[in-house]
């Protein structure tokens, strides 16, 4: 049985009975019943997902993805292919916006080679994991094949698995590859059947053809790979990327583990719903961080169906919107732990 | 020269040279420009508060400014009023929303009666800062005198001073007062010219006569005492509250010390205006935190033309929001602190 389907099958509702408990717990806190918001909602969906009224999430991890795109000679982005290497460096020796926010919260930052063009040195504290060199140019034909697209999302599972081992109980996603908000948007306008130019954006910079040039390739890329709107794998492979596959596998991992795993802003939204797509009952395992600069951020949240918590006008990637909800897990932790109830102080509600 | 005009007199304009100093920074910090958006701003803004490029906010608290109010025998709520006084003591303990809350970033809860009903015992925990046994009905008459409201304001710069003074380098504003939304939304009538029954709520739980009434007797308030709406401490005594007012002095003595103060939710924002309208230099040391479920809330925030980071539906009051935007204060700091520059990489913008 490969690591995948044994990971889908693993996949479970949440505990209904805990999450009763906890609302019953959060209902009796001493506060006006739901003043505290999403802030209880999570709490009652953190309980659901691990079976403890408790839970903890002190050991923190994002994983960044990182892998080039195919697509890039069409001239999509006016940023070098190059940074998608020299960032991943920096990502291990602690130097980027991930690494900043997560300091905060005492986030470990795990930076995953899964497809960057060039060859990383081994001690460059990068987890090496490379299915190909890049993917291939989505305006040309497939991304990559059915059988690497699985490969991605199973690098994804692997790495959850060892965090998880490790004894991480919270985790993020992030991605760095430069390009990957056009196969973001490709994904986006096939599942939310949506004309590209409508959700087409700058990215981290538009190239000379500006964005009309970016979203007539993203409809090209479409026409030419005719995914299967139904099939989460086939639209990875077709018009994806090697990063947007190992966040989806990242996030079914968690979900086979029961730990909670928040998703960053729009590329990280595109892998939920890639994840999503493959097994459904994932998403009870997500919380959505921040909301997205990226026109089509909005739209990828609605179609998950998770709204964010956090609006700052982010759109940098790299898990760091997920690193700045951290502390927000841990307060609602803190709330359902430490807040007394009714009963505790002798007032009936 | 009386603490209350003193206080206003120290308050300056940010640094504008190490904003200027900040915003190179932030540009030259290895991400696309502008892509960690409102934290950048929030890093240069505390650049220019603390005339520090690297601003500390290590040392946290939030002042909760407790009170009663006259107007709750006109059954404007469904909560006993004495829960003003026991959860003030609950604050002392540890035990409320905004305790676990600020638990999460380390942050001190420091809870003041300013005006509640009964009397505490001296032993609780709160610092007793009493200006009288809660307002007068403002259904009736003014809330309290204009000697009473500067009196109040200035609880709040002593207690901001002495907090400052102990080293605290972030501020957060809450609030503990049955009734509270009463006031809070006839201020927001009066300032922003709108009819209470648009902007009137449940707040923590509605009285028998429903919204109806509650904006009824918010509209007879603002009839019978007809507050000057350009003068803040006017408009404080004839229709507020001491914690409000408690709250709008605790901004004030922040920005004359030029340390950042968090404000929370509904309640707090209108103390926020009352506080511009005494010194509209003021608002420039003022983050805010969450958008508040109450109706009111949103009209508030864009009177005070501050838009809030955190969107969670809470509505609780306390300062539990302002603890929750606590660690992304810290991130921004730490943003600006610990990324690395394009120059330290050696790379090329």
């Amino acid at each position: 049985m490969s690591l995948l389907y044994e990971t889908i099958k693993k996949i479970e509702n949440l505990d209904q009975e805990m999450m009763e408990k906890a609302r019953v717990r959060v209902d009796n806190l001493i506060k006006p019943p739901k003043s505290l918001g999403r802030l209880e909602d999570i709490a009652i969906q953190l309980a659901g997902m691990t079976g403890d009224l408790y839970p903890k999430v002190h050991n923190k991890a994002i994983i960044v993805m990182a892998a080039d795109h195919g697509v890039y000679k069409e001239g999509i982005t006016c940023n070098p292919q190059e940074v998608t290497f020299a960032q991943t460096m920096f990502f291990a020796k602690g130097l980027t916006g991930v690494c900043a926010v997560g300091n905060v919260s005492g986030a470990e930052i795990v930076p995953v080679d899964i497809g960057i063009k060039g060859d990383l040195p081994a001690d460059a504290g990068v987890i090496i994991k490379k299915i190909k060199h890049g993917t291939d140019n989505i305006a040309e034909g497939p991304a990559m094949t059915r059988k690497e697209a699985i490969s991605a999302i199973e690098v994804g599972i692997e790495i959850a698995n060892d965090q998880i081992g490790k004894g991480v109980n919270l985790l993020g996603t992030g991605e760095m590859g430069i390009g990957n908000t056009t196969p973001s948007t490709a994904i986006l306008s096939v599942l939310g059947n949506i004309d590209p130019i409508e959700i087409t954006g700058t990215g981290a910079g538009i190239g000379k053809g500006g964005i009309e040039h970016k979203a007539a390739v993203i409809r090209k890329a479409i026409e030419i790979n005719e995914p299967n709107r139904t099939d989460g794998i086939d639209i990875l492979a077709k018009i994806g990327g090697l990063e947007i596959g190992g966040m989806a596998g990242v996030m079914l991992g968690a979900a086979a583990n029961r730990i909670p795993v928040v998703v960053d802003g729009y590329i990280s939204t595109i892998a939920a719903l890639i994840a999503v797509l493959i097994e459904p009952k994932s998403k009870k395992y997500f919380i959505a961080s921040h909301a997205s600069r990226e026109p089509g951020g909005q739209k990828a949240s609605e179609l998950l169906g998770i709204k964010p918590i956090i609006y700052m006008d982010l759109c940098l990637g790299e898990g760091s919107g997920a690193a700045l909800a951290f502390p927000i897990i841990e307060a609602a932790c803190s709330m359902i732990k430490n807040m007394a109830t009714f009963e505790d102080v002798g007032m009936k509600i």
